[in-house]
């Protein structure tokens, strides 16, 4: 058979004697099956980002492995749930001492108007990463939600009306692998800390009730990153975070923008 | 109730007399069911842009009801079938002479080694397109085909090797409404006119295979916009296309690029 | 020497009789002079996209060609004025029936705060674009212009506040050979339209005058499109115009969009 | 006058004594004077990020002064030199503990074709960033340089060609202060340990020499690596770098992708 003739160049030995971090695929399409909080599971289309650890002593790693690994798991229902698992598969086959993994996705959630009531579904930027050094495993967990802002300081100064915008709001969190953090929660928590929230379907009645709320509530990206870094404060089983928040100002081209990020003992 | 003491600014009359050709919401992201061919359907992850004419004695059209119209039908199987029948509403619920609906979403096909045989998922980026105007229905199916290219240049004047890159198609089509195409064979079609077709999953047997055809099949963009155009030339249910064919060049960072449109009669 | 040994590939004839609208090169790369309105020229970053018709007898056309008329012209200051001039040069060098030549660039512009005064850059995605078809040339000028929209049926609804947005209208025009119309002029045309232009530096004093400006000025997207068409009315050196406008909602995260081509006679 | 009536919002005290490490502003578009390696000064298009850190006490920076000062500095030749200068300003004028401030650019250089000689410009992605926190400055220069990488695997196993590709290397570094790293020299660092630089003009003798030159010099994204690794090494000034190399692959849809960092005493 052909394939046992064909010479293995990445198997070679390498003398340059450098290791290297991380090797290995990125922005791979695959569709996956995500769990959802109270509910069926959910089929997302995703992207994939695999690597290794490379060692000194080899020339290159086997790319082609990564796909297949994902190929395996990717039809089961437990992906979305056992990355740790999968990034197990990976070190072994792979033959490394660390493997990480990543994978983007859009997750839609039913959301429902505030006075209608109506429900569409709306779709956030998500995230799942697990980094596994020799059997150390830490897991990431990533939401990106927008909201709107209204701005504080034009409120004020203004006789009436007040800039407002659509804003971004991107979370990582880790937690104790024990613990169980869905990402339904993560997107109300940041919501919550928002002017207003966003929503796909709003009749008048709705508009009124978020322009309003808005106009009650005027935050600056700085209150808002305040405003989550507090709430996660009441959340023991978050080990590190960092919040990026970012407002495409509706009176500038440029975005009004706050970063933070802490890891808790 | 609330909801009939807001005043409905929109529907207020125009005075400035200007009728505009499109109005309505763009980049709406719903989830949504695609029928396949000879398969099983599938969920997508879809951008919309719906619109409608504006008649020049109305202020405003009512940009919620997309949203709506769209959450109903999304549910339905039958919506990546029923495109008129989803533009036929909008029509009636806005009040319109013409309407028009695009969807753009990652579509995977399940796509099979050369040699090795094994089979990984691919996504591909395709579209569906209506236009009702008054009562005269359009329909445009669209792939986006990443493949290989080869340079017939470099290859004759090189005493050996010769570059290649990937190289993006994009195909749309038109055709009589009582016929059917499946994206399955259009994206076949593209990659039929290609130096190889690109695959996520190679062993090093299907490697050698698809450097060597690629060697063997070298084509430049003008090639491959030709190869496809005639192709085309043998389906005689396509009324009108269009073909767009950007090479990445590995040798510069600017592209080469070829476009040819043509109505059919 | 070298030169004249390698094979011409794309000088062969080829045999399948199909002509191509424009094949050429995409994406590239390059500094260019630009003429201002009553100020000195300004060097912008430009991505260039030029392209000929291709006969149904010749294989490929010579790309390289396209850059080196690029080098020649771009270190002119003209090319900013002659864009017909390099036409004719591509038509000639490339022994082509039609040219097309498109620039995109970031051009910036001294934009002073409405109260304080203060003077500050502002980039607008600007383009030139020539096609010379035998020998009819038509010239088509665009301008993106990031305008604020403040929403009338929010304002009209709640009892304070309004919701607004960034808002990105697209403007591309057409005019006589014998006339000129300055970038600047077009961009000022829009602003104009909109409920406030956007600054790049704003003070307290500042932005409460643009607070206050939107919010005494709600227009939807369909109103900023028929103010601005009506503008376009009263220039009758423009021949066509198209105009997209789409508005970022600070309350969804789907586009408002409105959209409208003429040609005049 | 009005300037001093209106309230300062940002300078109110805050209650939730929470610190943020970066609060400011991002993707500010302004003209920049960049200093070149022997030659003239260059005007580039650039986008700026600038941030401080936040002390709990206070709710708010004050936007408008980034944009103030960038305004001053970004007339001067020597902003491109002296970053910690206008981070030093940055810090007074904002009243804060540290400052951070990002231009990234599209760079010109010259480029000569290898065998023709024939000279074009060709566009590179640079960053300057700056870091001052109390009085400890840092810098980091960053290129971004696309160039051809031809698989060593595909070489080996196949007949005839080898399949190749653009790749993209960033590459981030610091140095001690009293040192000078130029763009220049790293962009040549880069493109030395390709399978082959990449060209905006080549004419037929130039592209069989890179087709040549790439066939003879296959390299993986962990080949690249570790020769810029290796290359790092001989230069003692350089205190910290990271390179990212992905490669675009021809015979995928995804990348193959290599990342390394690294702190020298």
């Amino acid at each position: 058979m052909i394939r046992f003739k064909l010479k293995d160049i990445q198997n070679l030995p390498d003398e340059r004697g450098i290791d290297i971090q991380y090797v290995g695929v990125k922005n791979v399409e695959v569709p996956l099956i995500i769990q959802r909080k109270d509910k069926d599971n959910q089929v997302v289309s995703a992207k994939a980002t695999m690597s290794v650890a490379l060692s000194g002593e080899l020339r290159g790693t086997h790319m082609s492995r990564f796909i297949e690994i994902l190929g395996e798991w990717g039809q089961k229902d437990l992906l979305g749930v056992d990355i740790e698992g999968c990034l197990q598969t990976i070190k072994q086959r792979l033959n490394a001492e660390s493997a990480r993994l990543k994978f983007e996705f859009k997750y839609f959630i039913k959301k429902q108007a505030p006075v209608s009531g109506l429900i569409s579904p709306m779709g956030y930027e998500c995230s799942f990463e697990g980094i596994l050094i020799n059997d150390k495993y830490n897991f990431i967990l990533g939401v990106e939600v927008p909201v709107t802002t209204l701005c504080p300081c034009s409120k004020e100064i203004s006789d009436y009306g007040a800039h407002n915008q659509r804003t971004l709001v991107k979370l990582n969190v880790s937690y104790a692998p024990q613990q169980m953090v869905w990402l339904e929660d993560l997107i109300a928590l940041v919501e919550n800390c928002a002017s207003s929230p966003i929503f796909p379907l709003l009749k008048r009645e709705d508009e009124k009730y978020v322009t309003e709320l808005a106009y009650n509530n005027p935050k600056f990206v700085e209150d808002i990153l305040r405003d989550i870094i507090a709430e996660i404060g009441k959340m023991p089983e978050i080990t590190w975070f960092e919040v990026d928040c970012e407002a495409f100002e509706s009176i500038h081209t440029h975005s009004a923008w706050a970063y933070h990020q802490q890891t808790r003992d």
